[in-house]
């Protein structure tokens, strides 16, 4: 059976997560759908001419959203990453006056771009895209910036990351991974969008190289889990890793130890202690984005310390 | 020729890092030398009934210093790590009051120690030592955790990192690894201590597997950089990490992306805005250490875009 599409253009985008909102489509559990997404900036960049003289006020279009049957609060969404694909011939990383780790930066210009042209991953062995910059090449490594649920009560912009995930910008959400989020609301709600052809952690600039991509994802609901999800959390094969946004970097990093201490005490029995301490010894704390305005931390526990806590 | 040993035994420790350091052994560059440190708690703490109720004034005891002839300031120190070999059959992790990432944590007990049993690595199939914690099997991955010279004007102690260096608890100051250090004063003056026998990322409770260690490194001089290293940098082989010691996470992420910055502007002769936006395309921002109370943050550039700055 051919996958469902699920598209920006004929499906629509929301530009921010809240507790109202309408599903475009709802699907079965186990459903295996192709979700098309635009570039964070809705393609008004597309050469080193086009400036971005400040944030937009609709920006990261997340395409969405659908709802998965039976889920309800409480439960967990288990998103499969499958395949992101990039759809267009060119990404775009920029700055924006007033945004990014370097804005006060005097030596540092904004607005500045630079489109980063890609080149077909059939043309190398690897069979990876190649992303260029001034003529560097870079292999694509896409990952999905913006990913995330109906929120428990406040409304965020698309722009915010926070524990429904939204702007997250977490290079671990990309091809084989598989996403957790907490459901808050009946379906869940799942939108994404705001891919990059590639991104450094922490994304300093304040994009990656921004595109479009095609993302094939397989949809679950793990009902009634015994733990107690708060916060995203990602499988990467090697690793689970919990992600946590805050305002600063230290309490992301609080928070993202803390649901690792979690993690660590729900497979071994360790007391809160055990579980602190046993975890400053392996895996350890990484940094998805400072620039979001909130930051976004993620700690990582190796898989042989951690099975699935589902 | 034998290596010669520096010993902190026989040739000593000191417990803070200033400009006026003497010397306990002064070699040519070239010279291959062996460390013998001590775990950075001086052995107090044997079994899990030995708890640390506070920081010690003496902690992180850094064997030496050494000086190099005709290393002078505004030179490089090159530190080349050969091997960093356990030197006895346990280490400890310990919570301590009022430190660490959790200390506001009312669920996290504090004096609290696990004694981490270590296993020789001619036992197993890799060659790498084991470490137990509570008699979960941990592959060794020793690194220095104290590491650094002479200071240009202030005094720092050997529990906090900065410039010069310091406890930098960076886990790719490792075997294998080039570190390059800043050259303040005359002969650069290194010391180091304070060994894990394995750490996470972050090192969230305060400590990682704290260990003695014998440490086999080639100490050389590079004159006249034409790079104008400000802070310690490491060579890992894959990646050219800077390494940013501040107040707050923000902060040091900002130091290290902009030492980053000059790494690739100095390469592919690049603008500070170039440098900024392929930065936040490639590798990025990493952590070492969230506790020192300085905390220490690293950016990654994968050695594909940067060969060596000096």
């Amino acid at each position: 059976m051919a996958r469902e599409t699920i598209s920006d253009d004929t499906h629509g985008v929301v530009y921010e997560f809240s507790p109202q909102m309408k599903p475009v489509r709802t699907v079965e559990p186990g459903t295996e759908l192709t979700f098309e997404t635009r570039d964070s900036l809705n393609g008004v960049i597309q050469d080193d001419d086009d400036l971005l003289e400040q944030i937009p006020e609709e920006v990261n279009a997340a395409t969405g959203p659908v709802a998965v049957e039976g889920a309800e609060p409480g439960d967990v969404l288990r998103v499969e990453i499958e395949d992101v694909r990039l759809a267009e011939d060119r990404g775009r990383v920029v700055t924006t006056p007033g945004f990014g780790l370097m804005q006060d930066d005097p030596d540092v210009e904004a607005p500045f771009t630079r489109v980063t042209p890609v080149e077909k991953g059939s043309n190398y062995a690897d069979g990876r895209p190649r992303v260029r910059f001034q003529g560097r090449e870079i292999a694509a490594d896409p990952c999905i910036g913006t990913i995330g649920v109906a929120t428990a009560g406040e409304t965020h912009s698309t722009l915010v990351p926070h524990d429904h995930g939204g702007n997250l910008d977490t290079n671990d959400v990309t091809t084989g991974s598989t996403l957790y989020l907490p459901v808050f609301q009946s379906g869940g709600l799942l939108a994404m969008g705001d891919s990059k052809a590639v991104m450094a952690d922490g994304e300093m600039c304040g994009t990656g190289a921004e595109i479009a991509t095609d993302v094939d994802v397989t949809l679950d609901v793990i009902s009634d889990p015994e733990f107690d999800l708060q916060r995203p959390l990602i499988d990467t094969g090697d690793h689970w890793k919990t992600v946590a946004s805050a305002e600063t970097m230290e309490e992301a990093s609080r928070l993202a130890h803390k649901d690792a201490m979690a993690l660590l005490s729900a497979e071994h029995g360790y007391s809160t202690t055990e579980a602190h301490t046993f975890g400053s010894l392996v895996g350890g704390l990484e940094i998805s984005q400072v620039v979001d305005p909130l930051v976004t931390v993620r700690n990582a526990i190796p898989s042989e310390h951690v099975s699935s806590p589902f």
